[in-house]
């Protein structure tokens, strides 16, 4: 039997890798204003987090076997879990930049924080070189070697298209809804999170245990990038439609002009009546105007067209999932697992 | 007889290279409106500095081979060099929006080009991307593959704990004189400079070569390191006591209160009445300011210094030059021909 992981058992692998990112840094000599500067930057933008995709290597790993991990097993995953925590960590950092965001995880942005401002992007471009730092470490004499690095690198600029992409479509100071379009709409939710977020943590459990066949490679990206979008639709979803409460945030889609998929698919139906209530109300900070965006989409009735989408999308999945050629070692149950904590969500 | 590239020979092998870029993002049916931003950031990004660093790749492996070289060995080391320039606009790019810089190669920098902004933070990370781009692509195939891949990261990973150094040492709205030591210096322009400017290059083309031993990259390592460092105290001597029409452009270290050789120089033989003056002028946008730390340094008689640094640390440079043992196919004349387009120049 497979065995899940929990969040500190997660996080008490951290400090043995962040321990061996400050050691490599001091071979160079680095002073200790700034290998102090390094480890802060290293805990406030990587822990703190779900690790949701962090752990998803080792879940996998455990359900590909089919048993616990052993330790160095567990090492190992966990390791390549916390890579990809590094990865979302530079993204973030970059992000919220970028988007000229206020508050992350429920404290302010790095960039943000006393004495940073733009120096974050340095620090956004060294916890990028800890990835490589830590699998040149651990897994220099792995077989997959290469393929990890060529993987981290691919995953890397398919999120950096994403947000290319998601810049130039919704910048948050220019409302133009011609700019949105479905098409444009899934590029960015599949380059931008679908590939690091789903794909990459079940890459990574088939490079460690050597069986990333081409086919098995193929069947995971053919479930996990549908599951991806499937995830992010659900996100725009809940950002309008759920309870506060629950998703621990007040959604403010409408008011950031983001290319959401409630606001696409709006497009996709409204008179040209409906549309002027979206020109004239959409990407403002502005409640009375995010209230008529929001009453436009209960008149087109989105919620009931989402739970419509979300039950035809979740039965295409399954039944990609029942599909799947076990005989090169993948199993059915890495994607059920992922399916399994999505499907339905309300946070 | 090895042979010098001329800059519009390195030039025509830009084009080949973006196309494969493009190509390259094309196949993940990145939109045209993003393409389109792609290329523009690589041509004014990439193209139009002078560029030195890619092109001492080829003379290098031309150097070494005493010989001309054959077309596929000059279109594999400009790509290398090429390599080196995409590196460089990936930390031009990023330094600066750090540094609030305001021209780049007498243009707006690009985050300050109409519609850029904050997206340049992502075009850095595009630029950087396309290095492993290049490299999967053309050299997937050779035998040092990996070990140009992780020679690309660890240079980068140094140059920005030379950036995080340089950023933490001399905040432009902070002026504090205590930051500022000769250790520190040394730190910053040995790895924000020297590595990446210096030693990559010749890397490279050992590699490029399969000559890259342990024996001839310490060799590189050794002359290149404080040739790098000899190159940036030269600039910063250059910034104050050289010609604007000779370096075409005025310098600003002392109100930029950077983090120079000329400082840190002042410092360490300053009587307390003179730190004063540099305590009370050094690091403010004001010419009065200005004009009395260049009289300082005058009276300091820096530009003697200067020139006695010069001459003694060329003559190391020389001594180790001498010293280097050919045997396992690096030549002398490689060091050579970087310490002559150094030695004594006015711009």
């Amino acid at each position: 039997m497979a065995q899940k992981i929990t969040l500190q058992q997660f996080e008490s692998v951290f400090p043995k890798l962040q321990e061996a990112l400050l050691e490599h840094a001091k071979k160079y000599n680095l002073p200790q204003e700034q290998l102090d500067w390094y480890k802060k930057s290293l805990e406030i933008n990587t822990l703190g987090g779900k690790c949701n995709r962090g752990m998803s290597v080792p879940d996998s790993v455990s359900l590909l076997l089919g048993r616990p991990l052993t330790e160095e097993e567990y090492f190992q995953s966990a390791t390549l879990g916390w890579m990809t925590e590094l990865l979302q960590a530079f993204f973030l950092v970059s992000d919220d930049i970028m988007d000229s965001s206020i508050t992350r995880r429920g404290k302010p942005c790095w960039y943000r924080q006393e004495g940073v401002g733009m120096i974050a992007i340095n620090d956004a471009f060294m916890l990028e070189a800890a990835i490589y730092t830590l699998l040149k470490k651990y897994f220099r004499t792995h077989p997959a070697y290469v393929d990890l690095i060529e993987l981290f690198q691919e995953t890397t600029f398919q999120t950096e298209i994403g947000q290319l992409c998601d810049l130039l479509t919704a910048p948050e100071d220019v409302v133009n809804l011609d700019n949105f379009s479905m098409e444009k709409y899934r590029f960015i939710v599949i380059y931008k999170t679908a590939y690091y977020s789903f794909y990459l943590p079940v890459a990574l459990a088939l490079y460690q245990l050597n069986i990333a066949t081409p086919q098995n490679l193929k069947s995971a990206e053919d479930i996990l990038i549908p599951l991806g979008e499937y995830f992010q639709i659900q996100d725009d979803y809940l950002d309008n439609f759920g309870l506060p409460e629950h998703i621990g945030k007040i959604g403010t889609d409408i008011m950031d002009n983001k290319c959401s998929w409630l606001v696409n698919q709006a497009l996709s139906i409204v008179t040209p009546e409906q549309r002027k209530v979206l020109e004239d109300n959409y990407g403002h900070k502005d409640k009375d105007k995010e209230a008529a965006v929001k009453n436009l989409y209960n008149e087109l009735q989105l919620e009931r067209l989402y739970q419509e989408y979300e039950e035809k999308r979740v039965g295409e999945i399954r039944e990609l999932i029942s599909k799947v050629d076990e005989s090169e070692g993948l199993k059915r149950g890495v994607f059920e697992t992922f399916l399994s904590k999505i499907y339905k969500r309300s946070k």
